[in-house]
């Protein structure tokens, strides 16, 4: 299972060249998260931060820029679960217009207490909902 | 030989946990590369743009987020050329305080032509350049 | 007539004290107009700038953040004409939860040619789109 | 008094048109605050918010655009205080170049506890700090 999201390039996006700056992808990837947390996982971003006091620092990325966009585009993103760790994940996104890839990254998240600033494990039952968004072989973990 | 370069972490870097957010790292690795090409390679970074009509595009980019900074921070950032393409170079870029390395990322950058929006080869005048803060063996074009 | 929007607040508004830092209310405005445009008035704002070649620069913010918000937060964006003058329009902007107004602006912008970089008039046609999201008295231009 | 800062127009505050996206002028007016407190006043900006604890947000903003400036820019950013309120202060901010003002706004701060999120009274220490900085008539408190 994927999940879909359909993001419209705004003006903030664009650079002088009339393109998206390449940092914009990254707030889309983070705004994205969000959207897989709220509408996919059905665990409430805000809520994750305000009352469960776990955030989702982004330990690694890497990122392709394989064609430029400009304001107004529509990118469809997907996000699926590439790892699961003990206390990380790792995402596959793809944006993709007209049916070509425009932007490919992976993001290495870490679950983490916003009161110690330290990892914690994954448990089981957070464990059962991102693993419904794994696209790798139940024993890659 | 390495470009060099202090940057203090700013309220608008910093998000609900207090540190960096990632996109932000970005945005800085942006303007160490404007700063290096005005202060470092004696070529202005707006009049790149304005003038001989280029832009540098980042094509590729990964990034390991190794110690989280916080507001008020002073962070080391170092540049150095790891590689020269015909129309690219990949940049190895650390930034560190208190002799930590927090960040580390290598960012592969094309020369664009603004009016065509293609990349364009890296004459001799500029690989002279850029060859001065190349890090690797010399037949590693 | 109004111009309604629903907008999330996002981690990326959100600075360490938790609440919207206050230029990101500037970029949502910005994002408000550019669906104002695209969804009300019938012109889509990407063509504006690629195929009309206007840009909408605002050269004149009064804000009042009356009202905190934070992550996650849904706000009631409202959008309506104050004053149309030549070559220039005042809106008005409120934002709003639970039926609280949390955040009020007027922004005067300006249609400018892209080409000449300088003000033009509002045509006919344009000033019968903007005159329908008019809260002010007919003869108030 | 005024407090004085050079400030650099940057990559990433350019819009599509070349020219500073509105909202990077208050981004850059933060900036400059965090200037004034740590070089000016003496008060390390960080400090501030982890040791004493308190928050600067801005609820009223009055701006100008004046005249737009783009890539590569050096502006000369001039602070003042126009008002000392009981909580509050007034600031008048000014960026130039080549004499001409191109950015002009008043900033209304408060001073917020970040533990309580609500505003502290300015106190006698801080009110001198302050005061140094006002250019209106004794009186206008």
């Amino acid at each position: 299972m994927e999940f879909l999201c359909d993001k419209r390039i705004r003006f903030q996006h664009c650079d002088v060249a009339g393109i998206v700056f390449n940092p914009h992808y990254l707030v889309m990837c983070n705004e994205l998260i969000e959207d897989w947390f709220t509408d996919g996982l059905g665990m409430d971003y805000a809520a994750l931060h305000r009352d469960a006091r776990l955030g989702t620092p982004v330990v690694r990325v890497e990122a392709d820029f394989l064609h430029a966009s400009g304001l107004g585009d529509r990118l469809r993103f997907r996000l699926a679960v590439e790892h699961l760790g003990e206390a990380s994940l790792r995402l596959g996104i793809e944006a993709s217009a007209d049916g070509v890839v425009r932007f490919r990254a992976k993001l290495k998240l870490v679950l983490m207490s916003l009161d110690s600033m330290r990892a914690i494990p994954i448990d089981d039952a957070w464990r059962a909902r991102f693993a419904a968004y794994c696209n790798a072989a139940p024993d890659a973990r």
